[in-house]
């Protein structure tokens, strides 16, 4: 198979995670007899700098040339204080909204070895291991008017949906269950909010489509609570953006291990982009200890969602998993008689498995 | 003193522990020399059933009319499906609103002897005490327009706030810091939203007004995740309505007692508003088994944030810690080689200390 695939570094810690997954990527098509073609552009602060916009039009142009986009991650202190416009994470809403990547797929899933930092006790996050998907390019990140009324004497934000909208993340969501254990959550505001209504209407709608699909509907408060008391209860929960925002980072730290989970945003026939769930890490960039895992689980996914190589994916997966087992690990987690690598070691230490 | 208090029983076991509060309240009342006077209403499910209208005119006047309220909780599977207007929690948005009451406070206090029903570890949750300054009048809540749009096809809600909105809120944030140790968090979403854009700006003028505090700006994902890994590093949380809705549920499973946690709902100059965090448990309601414990403490904070009853209210919270470590418990709970009260007896061994 022949894919081209952009890399988007980006800042921080992305370009040392990047050139991991690449590296593993490599290793899998030696093996498989695939050819991939990397390409790198520039996005975030980087771009900033460079192009004085976070998503350069070269950017864009290039990603929807590509078979897949891998991101490293965007932002750092030097771009803070700059005007929203300017301001890395604009990159990152505006690809999402250039490859109308409308389905973020979070899997939360903790390694038996590395549980012991979860803040959970072990009884409660045992087990666990759930999938949250995200709507991406809809409610309040991108709904009209977004703007200060009255001489600036008022704000207003919009939580804007179509049906259509709405429609395709259920059936995502439902689909992801049918590939797992078949528990669909659908979380929502329902006793508040007019757009989650519709929401529940349309979850109760498709019900009927995936009828081996067990639903059930949570408000988004009690979702909070119930990932922290009972998080091994949930399968796939499927939610708008700004819940999914706030509910993926919050499941992402129950198995005490952010450095380890991928992400994959998904269009509809489109081009998907894989990134790490974790963030740029600027405290530790340029030092060559950042964890690569994610980014390199997140090629995983690009394996199995984009280029439909379920094979290949699942031997990252194992190869990751024994790297884990064996007691390698790096400075962000912490493993009683284990052995401390650096990225360019793990990332051999994993390379070496497959 | 002599003060007139209204009650709010509302369903589930709203009534059972209202009955317990008011009793607390007696024993108060008699051993400091003040005259509490109590009305009860109707509000919630049982005010549909009673006068078709979740939330009655008579009820509304009756809390205005008042020194301060006490509810107990709302809503049922019976009125589960009711349409919206009807539906129970209207009773409580509606209440909010007409009292003005703009800031819900919540503290989240663990009690040693309870902490290892915690879902976290004992060393992540140790020493955690913190409060949440939600705002609770205005943003997402009650927005306009909040409609269906283009024949059912589209949706949208509204996120608005006016500055004097923010203003007031992040100025009770501030001052509830300077009540406890001078640490405010304010938590937004800043990179998205242009509501959090100006939150964000009218924290950074208002910290001139309050020097002896120490700020910090949190994105709201991030606050999810940081009241799970570390949530001792809180003081005073400061956030918009829907933010708060989800961190004060998440939070409050943290110490392993949600059955302990009061909230206060407080105007400029107006009537407070107090009730349990916890939820009408219908599961439960009649059996005389509720804990009445977060009912019992949120008259505490009535007599503190309303009356001023400063020396009354640390009395009550005494009375409950005595309590408490005296290994009296509800069947919500679980205390080794305690003493398993219901609702009754545990509110008589609360009055007995006081
Ligand atoms: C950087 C930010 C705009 C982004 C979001 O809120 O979507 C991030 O938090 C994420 O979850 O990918
Ligand atoms: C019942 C519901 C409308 C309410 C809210 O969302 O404010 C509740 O969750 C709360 O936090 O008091």
């Amino acid at each position: 198979m022949e894919k081209k695939i952009v890399l988007l570094p980006g800042d921080g810690i992305g370009a040392e995670v990047i050139n991991s997954s690449k590296e593993v990527l490599n290793a899998i098509a030696n093996k498989f007899g695939h050819s991939f073609q990397f390409e790198s552009h520039d996005i975030g602060g980087v771009a900033v700098d460079t192009h004085g916009t976070p998503l350069p039009d070269e950017t864009v142009e290039a990603c929807k040339g590509a078979d897949a986009v891998l991101l490293g991650a965007v932002g750092g202190p030097k771009w803070d204080q700059l005007p929203s416009h300017l301001r890395p994470e604009r990159g990152l809403l505006g690809i999402r909204k250039a490859l109308d990547l409308f389905a973020n797929l979070r899997p939360v899933k903790g390694f038996e070895k590395l549980l012991h930092a979860s803040p959970l006790k072990e009884t409660v996050i045992n087990g666990s291991d759930l999938l949250i998907v995200r709507e991406l390019t809809g409610g309040l990140y991108f709904g009209e008017p977004s703007e200060r009324r009255d001489n600036g004497n008022a704000v207003v934000d919009t939580l804007s949906y179509t049906r259509k909208e709405i429609e395709r993340i259920v059936d995502k969501g439902f689909q992801s269950a049918q590939l797992r254990k078949k528990k669909l959550t659908s979380v929502d505001k329902a006793n508040v909010l007019e757009s989650s209504k519709l929401w529940r209407e349309i979850v109760e709608e498709k019900k009927a489509d995936y009828p081996d699909v067990e639903v059930d509907h949570v408000l988004v408060d009690a979702a909070a609570m119930k990932l922290i008391t009972n998080p091994d209860q949930f399968d796939v929960i499927v939610t708008e953006n700004m819940f999914g925002d706030i509910l993926s980072d919050e499941a992402s730290v129950l198995t005490g291990s952010l450095g380890m989970l991928p992400s994959a945003s998904l269009a509809e026939n489109g081009v998907g982009l894989y990134e790490p769930a974790h963030g740029s890490a600027p405290d530790i960039a340029g030092k060559g200890i950042a964890n690569p895992i994610a980014m390199i689980l997140s090629a995983a996914l690009m394996l199995r969602y984009s280029f439909g190589l379920d094979k290949e994916a699942l031997q990252i997966e194992a190869a990751v998993e024994h790297v884990v087992n064996d007691g390698y690990y790096t400075a962000d987690l912490q493993v009683e008689n284990g052995t401390l690598l650096n990225t360019v070691e793990m990332t051999e230490q994993i390379a070496k498995y497959i």
